[in-house]
């Protein structure tokens, strides 16, 4: 998802209610980034807190390659790294990954292994179907059982983008928020959906709902789930302890845009690159009578971001948790630390203030391109988006993101 | 002044908490449109309420070709057109144009001429300083009189880009709306402020605010203005009879970006262009007890505008107007009339719900692309941005505006 994919980020068609509103309850976050423009580092940096580099979620097989499928190459989060749950776990927390892992699919690298207490959900994309003996469909776990598997037992509908494996992980996070609250328990629930990836899918009740076509669908209802989660904890009684943050792990893919893709809004590129538009992400957090109401009074200021304050501090879309004291939001101008754009191993970018300089250019190969894939379709400046990956260090192209946030102008 | 140039439509600065906190009051179109993606003609459009091929200012003296100073070539408004204001004024109206009026500059084409009762401002952009006997500076008018000149004795500081123009814009509306309460008359007041216009221009108190430079403190002004406005309506009890539209003439220039051009967010191109970043434009009503508030009061649905239900409809940053009992807002989910998108006389582009189709492309000609002018920079869809004009009447390129908002996937 990108971030132009909200309404309350401009996206044209307004079609996002309860998200919008949940940062018009909240604060909407307009600096707020990924540690990496591909869903997998990504998800490993946000729950270990650190970049790719360090957490080892990378890979060195060809230059600024991300790593794509890194359970293949590393196989996956080494035990030496400590994740978000395993910290909560000691101070009493419940924690549940409801959805997408993709930190490793061999056993060693289990969520339960990491710091989890439950799962519902599957260690890897929904790609396929494969349906074959050397490659089986990806399973769906609950926690150490697998409970079937995409398309076989879990249906993904390829010609009408039917699937109803939102509800599924909507219904599942309501029954978790509903236990904790009943045993007084303080949780963390990461709600990992991705019906946003392609192949793109959205239950039946939402096909054909949005005027952006099926990616519309599914949007609408990840928003439809928000907001039922939302007024969930609110029911409960339990929205003023409960801490909510919203964000995508990486910018739109374009490549499959506008069938299969969203929106980056007016930024640069898509998923895969680091330029704004593959790493700059939508972002809301959600915490009554602690976050103040933002919307409009949170007038002409940009924030910084968690990852400008802490280092990383990246999170998918529902992150939950209940009595999360060392959440600290700050507002400023801007943010107070570099962020670092990496595609595998290189450095590709750096974001100081306003200012970002590229070491690196490349959006994708001449190669593949030939072949109609294209990171940054229907956009085009000259010595940015080379189809060659381009050396700047000796002299970095250096873009002002106040003045310039399509990354269209070298200063 | 362009879509993408407010936070209430995802300027990622998010530096207008006037403009936004209007709409989270009022009510934010997503579909509306200018009648031309040039200024002189969009504002007899908007004062008219007819297109440039019928009130006549448009140009012919070459194809596809826009009226950039239809003054020079047709004059002005013709008498035979009846202009907002000469409607008002018989229903008792008083009417007020502050800023630039633009509809033809020779004395038979005056605004006292046409229907307005007071004027300060200019006749035509603040170009220059020219400074010369053949061709003296834009003059500066109160009502009938000629109070001075740009550069001479209403300074614009082209180094700095220091002016106080739309200060003194600024308190002539607030006297104007006091002036018009103490006397209970109602009123229509166009504030037609140009300080986003190039040379773009701010007072010494909002130079170096913004954090997307010059262009950004004029909006940054700009907003300021709308917020006193709107504040002085409330302190004065006269918010509830009072109908406020805000919206741009056309969109960015982006030829002048960054630094004397803004945004047109997600869309294609800007100002000149018959894509959606030429004349599709930022668009909020406001009236307090009317219209109820929005923001995330209007979740999921895109508004017809005014365009779209009373053939043109465009407004022009800060139309007032007290007790205006035929304004109608219609929510619809999508405009029920079509939009036209003409160059000159030229019919480029219609679009009928969600689909557009061009009948003609052509961004700009390769002489001057060579020379460093670009309408569309960064962007480059093949077909689309072309540089020649190109034909299309019989086989339209038909875009989806729903699934492809930026026109880079042609059907």
């Amino acid at each position: 998802m990108g971030w132009g994919d909200l309404g309350a980020f401009g996206e044209p068609s307004k079609e996002t209610p309860n998200l919008d509103q949940m940062a018009a309850q909240g604060m909407l976050f307009l600096d707020f980034y990924t540690a990496s423009p591909l869903c997998s580092p990504s998800r490993a940096a946000l729950l270990t807190g650190r970049l790719p580099v360090r957490n080892g979620f990378y890979t060195t097989n060809g230059h600024a390659r991300n790593a794509y499928t890194p359970q293949d190459i590393v196989g996956g989060i080494p035990d030496s790294e400590l994740l978000l749950p395993e910290l909560l776990k000691k101070a009493g927390y419940t924690n549940k990954i409801i959805g997408k892992w993709h930190l490793g699919h061999q056993p060693q690298f289990h969520p339960l292994r990491h710091g989890f207490d439950e799962w519902f959900g599957s260690p890897n994309c929904h790609f396929g179907p494969y349906d074959s003996r050397e490659r089986p469909n990806i399973p769906l776990y609950r926690d150490w059982d697998m409970v079937g598997r995409y398309y076989e037992d879990f249906k993904i509908d390829l010609k009408t983008g039917e699937a109803n494996l939102t509800q599924l992980y909507l219904q599942e996070a309501l029954d978790f928020i509903s236990k904790q609250q009943a045993s007084q328990q303080p949780f963390f629930l990461y709600w990992a959906i991705d019906a946003t990836h392609a192949p793109v899918y959205a239950s039946k009740q939402f096909l054909g709902t949005s005027q952006r076509g099926l990616y519309g669908d599914a949007v609408r209802e990840i928003d439809d789930s928000v907001g039922k989660m939302l007024r969930h904890l609110q029911q409960l009684g339990i929205s003023e302890d409960t801490f909510v943050f919203f964000t995508s792990d990486n910018g739109a893919a374009l490549i499959s845009a506008p069938k299969q893709g969203g929106s980056n809004g007016p930024f640069l590129c898509g998923k895969q690159t680091t330029f704004e538009g593959g790493m700059r992400e939508p972002a809301i957090a959600w915490w009554p009578g602690h976050i103040p109401a933002g919307g409009v009074s949170l007038p002409g200021a940009a924030l910084s971001s968690p990852a400008g304050t802490a280092g990383t501090g990246e999170l998918l879309p529902g992150g939950f948790s209940s009595h999360f004291p060392q959440v600290q939001v700050s507002v400023s101008a801007l943010p107070s630390r570099p962020i670092f754009y990496y595609r595998g191993n290189e450095l590709m970018a750096a974001r100081a203030g306003l200012y970002k300089a590229h070491y690196w250019t490349w959006s994708n190969s001449w190669e593949e391109h030939s072949k109609g894939i294209d990171f940054c379709p229907g956009q085009s400046v000259a010595g940015v988006t080379t189809h060659t990956q381009e050396e700047h260090t000796h002299l970095p192209l250096l873009f002002h993101l106040g003045r310039d946030p399509g990354e269209k102008y070298p200063l």
